[in-house]
């Protein structure tokens, strides 16, 4: 294997055969392969893409290169939920312990907030106490025992694409369908799942901007997992503006304990209980649509779901009594509102800025080793078409300190304009993909 | 400057400015942008090519990583002439002392051989006791003495050109006119060039196989040239066969040394002839091109460029008397006649098999680390449209062994076919390019 060769056979057009990408993952990892070789291979791949059987190959390689829970002698159905991420995206927090409660295991493996878009596992640890830490026998037994467990990527799963993916991030080549698609399914296909449904956000706030390599980005994950023993079923939602009316850490937490007891806003509702359905029907645990959206009512109008995210939380170390005592939660000392300055119509709530606001007020990352505040944020209360009047109070800023909230209301002002007209937002659910079609909703 | 961000922009299409790329290019040389970085950025240059201010900053920020030579105060003017490199291409070995005979400095700087193109540094080593690692300030004193000093790209001549090169040879990135033409140009500018022939070379053993890409490289060294004052003239030149009778070091500076003594084989005559007028033109040393080869043909035919040779050898370290007897070379052990196994018309005579066959006998290298055995190589007494009956010799191995000898022969089977009838063969000197035109010779 002479890797200059290699790169510059893809760099070309050309193709690297199944073993040939096994011996350069398998290097890779073993620090045979400088990461200056494999960061040019990266880019030459963002060029050319790969073909179906490459991305095989490069997916087999990095689940290969690590362990995986082995849940095979378990007899319910495991599901994942995996969004491409959003701003004010908490619905995993909220179907964990809801489809857990409906007898589905979900062994649910999260990241952490990079960029504009948050992370589960940065928002799980706003609860006083709560761990992701877990090894992977450690999630095995919470599993068996109550149905769920909120991990990170440990250094046992996948550690090729774990190296992998902090080389893309430095080098400007995460957005490669192929190399998203591989790196999420290697993870994913390691949790042992029966099925897994992905939450594709489109619009301005979406990870790629445009719907079709959304859509493509959603297919060839369809695929792997299908080739896998792993059916995947991908719906596409709304991020032309932020999900729910929270976006930050603590606060994020604060409105899944809300929803999951009995109180979510509407586009926050309609988003979590379709992917909720989904998983509930790729599980077998739901008969139709119908069916799936009674029982999720159920568990939560009857607080199982709340007493089963409790379960959850005690069981990773967490006080339990958020659920009960939101004011248990952290929050942060300066929160400031933040008014209409005129009469007329929400245009739009832009949730690019949004999510590096968090970000500039300390609750989001720039380079994986910085701290998070996990206490900032916005609560936003208005959505594109609100009606506002002059001096309603149309956001809540939460910050450090007074230069955190100047750096807030800045935010808004760019995020937020008030006009005269309805506008156009994207239906909350658009697409729905399975292997083989592409429906629209 | 936020390294990623400006990757993903050139990646999309964008471009740098200036500033941002001599910041960059300082970074690199100074260690603080890793090569990971750096070959992610090549790939992207590679597929999205540079704007002619970017290709303008990028070389003026490798030729100000260093020093230069400073000829400025010198009344003669100084040419130079660079290859892009073939097999049996030991023009630069005639020109350099043929041109100082006439008047004209040559300070000359060279590269070693990698991959199937020799490298002039080599060539010139397989003379015994010659040093091509001179300094600048003894390059200097050595061109006011004999007019000529034969140099390497010494440590103190872009660093970060140098840098880069060796990143682009592990990387895959090579093959991008930008950084090709920033490259050679780059070190061409540190000579302190009054002006610079270029020799391109075009057919199946070139650099770049496709004629309009090797124009367009042309066309940009000749805009970066004229625009820092070191007018640039280029020819294109046939790289379909191996160029004059001889490929391996030694085997090369023998033929160049029976060039100089009136002992040319035609097509080397030919094009290092022609090659040789647009330097004495450019130098305003030849009034005409039938001035300039009638100047050329008296230094040879005179003995006074041989001389010449022989005075710029013992400047250096050498043997002065390999001129007089090339005996004095180093020789193989194993000398091998290959005869023609039928009666025919040569077909082809194919470079790149017979240039990495020079590598295969231990005569090139793999990679820079690698030793070069100066004596092995090919005579090949055929070129394309030759007549032979079965039984002539076509060829002598030189090699260091029987299983040398073995390598050599599989070789020559490759690259030389004979068959029935006459085959079309490319002009040895097609076009000639200057500022605004592409003449067809």
């Amino acid at each position: 294997m002479i890797v200059p060769r290699l790169i510059e056979r893809k760099r070309d057009g050309g193709t690297l055969t199944a073993s040939e990408w096994r011996e350069l993952i398998h290097a890779y990892s073993a620090g045979d392969v400088p990461d200056y070789q494999m960061s040019a291979l990266l880019m030459a791949i963002f060029f050319r893409g790969m073909t179906r059987t490459e991305t095989d190959a490069f997916t087999d390689a990095m689940l290969s290169s690590g362990a995986r829970l082995d849940l095979s002698d378990m007899s319910v159905a495991r599901l994942d939920k995996h969004s491409t991420g959003g701003v004010g995206d908490k619905v995993s927090l909220i179907l964990a312990p809801l489809i857990a409660e409906l007898g589905v295991a979900v062994p649910m493996m999260s990241g952490r907030g990079l960029g504009h878009t948050g992370g589960t596992l940065d928002k799980l640890e706003a609860i006083p106490g709560f761990r992701t830490d877990l090894s992977l026998a450690a999630a095995r037994k919470q599993l068996d025992r109550i149905g769920c467990a909120l991990i990170g990527q440990t250094g046992e799963i996948a550690p090729a694409d774990k190296k992998l993916y902090a080389l893309r991030d430095a080098t400007g080549t995460v957005e490669a369908i192929p190399l998203i698609s591989a790196s999420i399914m290697s993870k994913k296909l390691a949790e042992g799942l029966t099925g897994l449904v992905l939450d594709i956000k489109s619009g301005s706030g979406a990870f790629l901007p445009e719907l079709d390599r959304e859509i493509e980005l959603a297919k060839t994950m369809i695929e792997l997992g299908a080739d896998r023993g792993c059916p995947v079923v991908a719906l596409v939602t709304a991020m032309d503006r932020p999900l729910g009316n929270t976006c930050g850490n603590a606060l994020e937490v604060r409105e899944s304990i809300e929803f999951l007891r009995g109180n979510p806003p509407d586009d926050l509702a309609i988003v979590t209980s379709a992917l909720g359905a989904e998983m509930l029907l790729l599980a077998g645990a739901a008969s139709s649509h119908e069916d799936a959206h009674a029982q999720m009512r159920d568990a939560i109008m009857s607080g199982r779901a709340a007493e089963r995210f409790r379960a959850i939380i005690a069981a990773q170390g967490g006080d339990p009594n958020v659920v009960d005592d939101i004011s248990l939660l952290p929050s942060a000392p300066v929160q400031i509102e933040y008014r209409a300055a005129r009469d007329g119509i929400v245009q739009h709530v832009t949730p690019r800025p949004i999510g590096h606001g968090v970000v500039a007020l300390g609750g989001g990352r720039r380079t994986m080793s910085d701290a998070v505040d996990l206490r900032v944020g916005f609560d936003i209360l208005v959505k594109p078409n609100s009606v506002v009047a002059a001096g309603d109070v149309i956001a809540i800023i939460h910050a450090a300190d007074n230069a955190g909230a100047s750096i807030g209301r800045g935010v808004l002002e760019e995020a937020v304009a008030i006009g005269d007209a309805a506008v156009e937002v994207l239906p909350l659910v658009s697409h729905r993909i399975t292997s083989g079609s592409v429906e629209r909703l």
